[in-house]
């Protein structure tokens, strides 16, 4: 139940004239909204003409109706929905950003995060170049810009600017007549391409492709670029950018961001936490009567626990799927264990056994306190906790909102005192040389350097691992 | 999956000072929210003056900010999540009803369905009343009143009132100094009751209880009326009308309406329905490679059928929690059946196996005929589909909101009829016999007239049982 | 200036197939909009069935997009604008009322105050009816609905009711076939009636039938009840309660509550305000440089001042017509007169002249004071104020919201007090004996007991006259 | 009844402690409400950073509530009004922008059109700068930025960039310790600056000033350029672009868009339309029984005419004050005529006489033929029409939407066939030479190009006097 966040939902379409553009990013966006619950939004390309709906708020927030959509001149769209970090909820921010200029109009939606950000920013700055939003995106914007100026060609541009550009960025570029697809040369954030019977769909989840009815094609590349032409619907795919090196996917994407109907990378992000449990249970392994996960993310994990230790699966918490974001938070306090409106814990499977608790991630140890302390209440006579993420020892620079060191439960204490605090009565972490074999396919390589302080690229200039 | 609705959450309180009576409102209405999403409210009893607060739409809609309560002197208060029916969304029909009258005014929440209503509100029309709604709460009212006019006594009023109510209720009344649970003689609709620290809760689930902090204490009997009496917190009980025939307790909440943490008439929700899964496999056995329940009322059945069939559990759907109310239907037609935006697959767990599915009940079968097919298409080669609810072929007047028999799934085909247009290897209900011992307490009836057509009390007059 | 609120403004409506209901009723809101902003409602008759829309708030915020009608098969409408008084803003008591009843259903729309409310609706709660308002227009349907229960007819039984009802009642009541309108027999509240070239409109003032284009035909006599089948569209008339004594029409309506743009009682309330300006010039005339209005109604006394007087008519304050309903008031204190958000003077008609200012009424002082100070500190050399009101010296019983004695300026204060606490050179009043004489018809008799305390009907029982 | 639209209105604040900044902008907003209704905005200076909280919409739509503001550490702000063109409505172009660079934010508000912004904005275009707005206002922050960057000093960059700047705009401008007002050299849109205890305000018009009790101190010089320091609260002037050439205010700001009770250039705005009112009297004299104006700003020139012309004033028409923006129009056609639900006569001010009836301006020609109409029809025996304005025949290129010359009434048709049209008994126009006479000082110099084509600036390039 980790409470991490991260950077964001791409949606792309692109079809001759049969599917409905309006209702397509509609769907797309309802599927991805659990990548980014601050804000979202729809840039439509309507005979070339480029136009954005967006706001601050979820999906149903912000088109409440269907947006109204001239679904026979719109045939191309791309759309975004975005996370929210405290402070920062700014309707700028707000994607795709849309740029005019005289040589065309573009939008663009971004997931991931750059190192090299403020760098580039200061640099187009001095350039006299003016900034709208703090986001990362609009640098990226003037970077492609820049070089479409120099060399007129949009196509070009983008692999000029992916030369510069560092650190993870998924994108999507729409112009007057292409919806282009970008994955950045490590591949940290996923994104894939489906077909329509007349067009194309890119999305950050196949699981957003289901949503519209469109086949799963394949994955991009790290460092691919695609390009859809409308004029003809055909598709043409760069691989300059495309190098040797091993991938470097998130693993927290499997562990915790994706959705378990998701295959990212050829890998099905259910079956990658089922055997998270697995490996828990062969690593972890304990004497109990059953076992049961955190919803939503440690409930997968928990039945591969269950099947490889033979402990029978139960469910042990109900969730409230009505608690949304404007819910009114109850007061601090000592009565607050009492108040079980978000969590409430199924006595009947629990009560008078010894219980074992899955959970994705222990990130600052407050929830898994909570927990604990909700399930003994219920009767359980023993709380074995098993976490499908390994211990959070670094930052990370790659858009996943990790606290910094000072507060990560793991820095604080050691496992005794871990286990003190949370009141288990054992703890078990997934190892880091295990994480990365959450992936059944041997090419796929992954970022974990949340956990090992390895990190794929060069880290911003300033940042101290701390 | 049903679509059936029905009648209504309950939840009242009264505290002498200690708990914020705002609050616990709105926790308890999230936690009931699942058996009603038309419309909610709150009545208030400030220092004796009674006021209502409500309107059509979900909790956090209704109450997009918290209610304003001057919590000091506001010890006491009603609330109500309505189910929804097409056509007669109307405002008006909003519980609780707020009675004004110089012997002091009235609230009322009920949820349930009398069988003589038209009568009555034809008897009191007669006699010069008007009514602003269209619902039977309000006979309710009429009839307390006259009886308070006639005794002076509230209580006296009540029981005399449930001498001529037929049918399904459970109600909370909250005059200036008094918080009044009743429920009828039947037991059809639950009723629970809670200690707090200083006062009393009550609330159609015991889940709601928790969502406070509540103590549970015990369901109310059958013909049961409890009264708090705000002065000094006193709990008094009445079992006039409690007699010696078994109860009927509406099966369908077991199978369907409830809250799988909540405890009914001391059955656990989650057991009980983890029952039905193992009498399934008993009666329907098969042999497969996996069982999986749709979301997310034939989980808990699904892991039954697991257990007592050794047949490994799997998830095989992801339900979108972010589709609201006003989420955006697809256009019918030959598409919609790739369009997956509520219930997607996940093919790792299907592809290739042979699957037994269990779902909550089969109404009109065409819920049922969509997901098979989705399992079809991420590549099931067999469907065994189990429903832990007998065919449906009685109507309901007790509120619960099922089919007229022309449009009832079990009603219009043979047993191989329904494979056929589902499109399963092998189809599966509960016995209605076996519906009956969801239960493991010996003591408990229930009502399953909508599979028997056995009524336990009259059924209104001019009903066909068609 | 008048902070003094009234009860409400009637529209209804009748077209055998030309004239759009929907959007007739819109415009008539808006036109009766200055006769009450706390609410507003449309009550619609589709084929007979009857249904209602409303709610808290102006006209464009209850209907911020037109109101969906079948325009084929809804000819007939009724709707209604209410006031608000402070603490009573319920959504229960917005206009018009529908009820529901075996012999068919009514809506009620009431402009007025009845004087027996409370006896008639202790009779009826005796009777075991139960009151969803706190307003008198439900005792009003609970006599008329005894009398049909009776009678079995709805024409015999409104007659039987107006036996019955003292005070203030301009009424509409629409039934599945009929549209009632039905003025009390003292006349206090104005009713007009107006053809159209297929059916009627009923209106509160005139204004609102020019705005959909109908014809005004004439004034409802004082006790007259008319009505208009929606069968053949014919109207007819019923003066049994009609009697020989002279009406009643309520001063202020011509002095304050009216657009000037409206005939009542064969009165211009233009014309009306122009004479109560030449009567102030006769009776206190002064010696000046410019005769300004506060506007909006007492700009038209000004003129009348000034072609009376000779003394240049100018503009002296400009209003903000975008401040609202929810305008956000400043802190009280010193710095309040500075700050002229709402009312501001143009310095160039005042500065170094002796201004006559006009305003339609004082009633606490505290506006009055406040404007005079905006003059001065705009350079106003001498002040000298005319109300085209009588002080206020008695309550209203009729529906006039006129503050208790105990804050009335005029009770309070002798005349030097008076032009002492506004810092006025000289102050004048319309005398009772002119108010009556407003209107140029002979035959139009007027209610002016605010200022006289001689009542045209009995008082209410324990009223005393403080 | 001008439907011209103009840009927008300004309002600037800076004190040191006393004033509360949220409370002034929203009064400053609602005092300019008149010059801009598409939408508005605050940007806030809290501790030298700067936030912008703006909306489409009137004030009281996009500030339902109070802007919530740290009042002791926000000490100064800018707010804008915008005006609407249709299709244009959207919501980036809101002001004020905010742009944040390394040499520190900057907020900007402008009034006003360039005429050489096409250029500028390609030329900007050409060095890879992105635009996201559709607005010049962007381009004058990109000229700031340029010379600030190349400076290091705001000043002297405001400076710079009005070298280069051609057109209209009067600019507030604040950075994280300046308040900036700029007028431009020909002084086509106004800005005035008003004193507080503590600090000093700036706002388009005067009436803002009034709305938050600051004491009007001048209008700034065509060229000027005022600094306020929120160090210490210092007035500092610049008047580098001030040059001897006579000014060029728009003289529709005076006809039309000021409210009457600015002064402007030392022009009282209601003083002006009464002398243009005289003009028009000794100009276009005629026999007539009553002069009355079309609310609002035809009404001060109805006044000038009968003081010169010795024929009495009148109220002619009662304007709706209730019609928003949202108002759903009534179907054209025929029966338009009949519905006067915005502007309704008073019958008894016309009926059987000679009216002469003035009107700010005749643009199309439509509004003023149908106002015609409702005279005739509430029985004006004659009417003659005076136009404040002389005859629209030239483009203009300053921010005023007059429509292009095909369109312009005056334009398409001669004296007589524009009498025929607007069916009157005589038709004046305020003479060219007579406009620039609306001013009782000598010394300010206006613009009138939209009616004799001489343009105070070079016009745009490819602009055609078509």
């Amino acid at each position: 139940m980790a409470a991490i966040k991260e950077a964001c939902g791409l949606f792309g379409i692109s079809s001759a004239h049969k599917e409905p553009i309006g209702f397509a990013c509609h769907y797309g966006l309802y599927a991805l909204q659990h990548r980014g619950q601050e804000g979202c939004g729809i840039a439509l390309n309507t005979e070339g003409e480029l136009s954005v709906h967006k706001d601050l708020g979820l999906v149903n927030e912000v088109f409440p109706r269907a947006l109204s959509v001239d679904e026979e001149h719109t045939r191309m769209a791309i759309a975004h929905t975005r996370y929210g970090t405290s402070g920062e909820r700014s309707r700028e921010n707000v994607q795709p950003l849309l740029f005019r200029h005289h040589m065309g109009s573009m939008a663009i939606a971004h997931n991931g995060n750059l190192t090299n950000d403020a760098a580039l920013r200061c640099r187009f700055e001095k350039e006299g170049c003016l900034f709208h939003t703090t986001s990362d995106t609009e640098v990226i914007a003037y970077l492609i810009c820049k070089h479409r100026l120099a060399t007129g060609d949009i196509h070009k541009a983008i692999e000029l600017a992916m030369d510069e550009l560092e650190g993870a960025y998924s994108l999507l570029i729409m112009t007057s007549s292409l919806l282009i697809a970008v994955r950045d040369p490590n591949g940290f954030r996923p994104l894939c391409l489906g077909k329509l019977d007349d067009g194309y769909v890119f999305a950050s989840e196949s699981c957003a492709l289901d949503a519209v009815g469109a086949v799963f094609v394949r994955d991009l590349q790290p460092g691919e670029l695609c390009i859809v032409d409308k004029a003809d619907q055909s598709l043409t795919s760069s691989l300059v950018h495309c190098n040797a090196i091993k991938s470097s996917l998130c693993v927290f994407e499997l562990i915790y961001f994706a959705r378990p109907d998701s295959v990212i990378d050829t890998i099905s992000v259910h079956q990658a936490r089922i055997r998270s449990g697995s490996f828990l249970a062969l690593e972890h392994p304990c004497q109990a009567d059953v076992v049961i996960g955190v919803p939503d993310s440690g409930i997968d994990a928990a039945i591969g626990y269950s099947r490889q230790s033979g402990i029978p699966y139960g469910i042990g918490f109900i969730k409230n799927k009505y608690i949304g974001r404007t819910f009114i938070q109850p007061k601090a306090g000592d009565r607050e264990s009492g108040v079980r409106i978000k969590l409430n814990p199924i006595a009947s499977t629990v009560r008078g056994k010894r219980v074992v608790l899955i959970d994705d991630s222990i990130v600052r140890g407050t929830t898994s306190k909570r927990i604990v302390r909700l399930l003994r209440e219920a009767g359980a006579k023993e709380v074995h906790l098993r976490s499908s993420a390994p211990p959070f020892l670094h930052p990370c620079y790659y858009g996943t909102d990790i606290d910094s060191r000072k507060d990560l439960f793991a820095c604080k204490y050691d496992h005794q005192q871990m286990m003190d605090i949370l009141d288990v009565d054992s703890l078990g972490f997934l190892l880091p040389e295990q994480v990365v074999k959450l992936s059944d396919h041997q090419g796929i390589g992954f970022c974990s350097a949340c956990f090992t302080g390895v990190y794929p690229t060069a880290v911003p200039k300033g940042a101290s691992n701390a």
